[in-house]
C-alpha cells in the first residue's frame, strides 16, 4: 500500500514536471491528490517544502549508491561501468523526480539550492576520485574531467528524449555510456 | 544601438532565466522593460509569443552554422571538432537564450513544441551524418550515436556550472569536449 505521503509526493512530482513548479497552484495540488487543504497541509509544510523532498530524493540515494559502490574498492574501470550503469538505472526507475531535481532547481529556495549543490558535489566527486585513481594508475588521462559537470544532464537527457536511441533499449543505457565514457577517459 | 525589440527579447530573456517563465509576470516584464503595456504590446503579441522568439533563435542559428560547417566537406574528424567548437561558442556568446531554449521548453505552446523539436532534430541530424560518413570510412565505430540525445545539454550545462573546469577556459570547452567525443568515437 502506497502511504499518503507517497501519494502525495508522487502526485506533485507528476504536476509539477507536467506543468512547472510554478505553474502548478496549491489548488490543483490539493484537487489531484484529493486532499482538502487543511488534511494537505498536515502532511506538508508548504509548497516550497514539497519540492526540496522531491528534489534531494534522487540526488541523495546516488550520492549513497555511488559510495557503496566505492567502496567495493574494484579497478577503475568497472567502478566506472558501475557509477554509469546504476545512474542509468536510478534515473529510469524514478525519472519524473530526476526531472524537477533538475529542471525545477532554480525555484528551489537559496538555502535549499545550496545543500543541493553540496549533494551534486558530492555525487561527482565519486566519479571524480575514480577517475584519479585511474590517472595515477596510468589507465586513464590525466586531463580536467571537463565532462563531469555534463554527465547528470547527459544521463537524464538521453533517458528522456529517445529519438536517437536506436537499437538501444533503456536498459542498455547505463552500459553504452559506461563504455562512451571509458573510451573517452582511457590513455 | 540596441533596438527596442532586441532589448525587450534580451530583458525578458534574462528575467525567464532568472525566475523561470511562469513566475515572470507581464507587469514586471514592462516595468523592467520601462515600456507600458500598451507600448510593450506593440512590439510583442503575447508573452507566449515572447517566449518562442527567445526559444527559436538559438537552434536555428545552430543549425545554420552546422550546416555551413558540413558544406565544407571536411574529414570527419576536423568536422567533429569544428562542430563542437561552434556549439560550444554559440552558447558562450549566448548562455541565456539556450536556458530559455532548454529549461522553459515545457512552458511552450504544443505547436511551438513541435518546431523546436524538429530544429533540434535538425541540428542533431548534421552530427549524425559526419558520425555516419566517419563509420563508413572505417574510422568511426558502429554504434548508435546514443549520446547524441545527450549532446546539447551536456554542452549547455559544462557553460553553467563551472565546477569541474579546473584549467580549462570557456574558450576551450568546446576544443576539450571535440577532443572528448572523437575518442570515443574512434575504433
Amino acid at each position: 500500500m502506497e502511504s499518503t505521503r507517497d501519494r502525495i509526493l508522487r502526485i506533485s512530482t507528476d504536476l509539477f514536471v507536467k506543468n512547472g513548479f510554478q505553474g502548478t497552484g496549491l489548488a490543483e495540488l490539493s484537487e489531484a491528490i484529493g486532499l482538502g487543504r487543511g488534511a494537505l497541509y498536515h502532511h506538508i509544510k508548504s509548497k516550497d517544502q514539497l519540492h526540496a523532498d522531491i528534489a534531494y530524493a534522487p540526488i541523495r540515494a546516488a550520492v549513497a549508491e555511488a559510495r557503496e559502490i566505492r567502496a567495493l574498492e574494484l579497478e577503475p574501470e568497472e567502478t566506472v561501468r558501475r557509477l554509469s550503469n546504476a545512474l542509468s538505472e536510478a534515473i529510469r526507475l524514478a525519472l519524473n523526480p530526476w526531472i524537477v531535481f533538475f529542471r525545477e532547481f532554480s525555484s528551489l529556495p537559496a538555502e535549499d539550492q545550496q545543500r543541493i549543490l553540496s549533494l551534486r558535489a558530492e555525487y561527482l566527486d565519486q566519479w571524480s576520485q575514480v577517475i584519479t585513481a585511474g590517472i595515477k594508475q596510468g589507465i586513464f588521462r590525466d586531463e580536467t574531467p571537463l565532462f563531469l559537470d555534463g554527465l547528470l544532464p547527459m544521463f537524464i537527457y538521453i533517458h528522456i528524449w529517445e529519438t536517437n536511441r536506436g537499437g538501444v533499449s533503456e536498459q542498455d543505457i547505463g552500459e553504452t555510456l559506461g563504455k562512451f565514457i571509458l573510451r573517452a577517459l582511457r590513455i
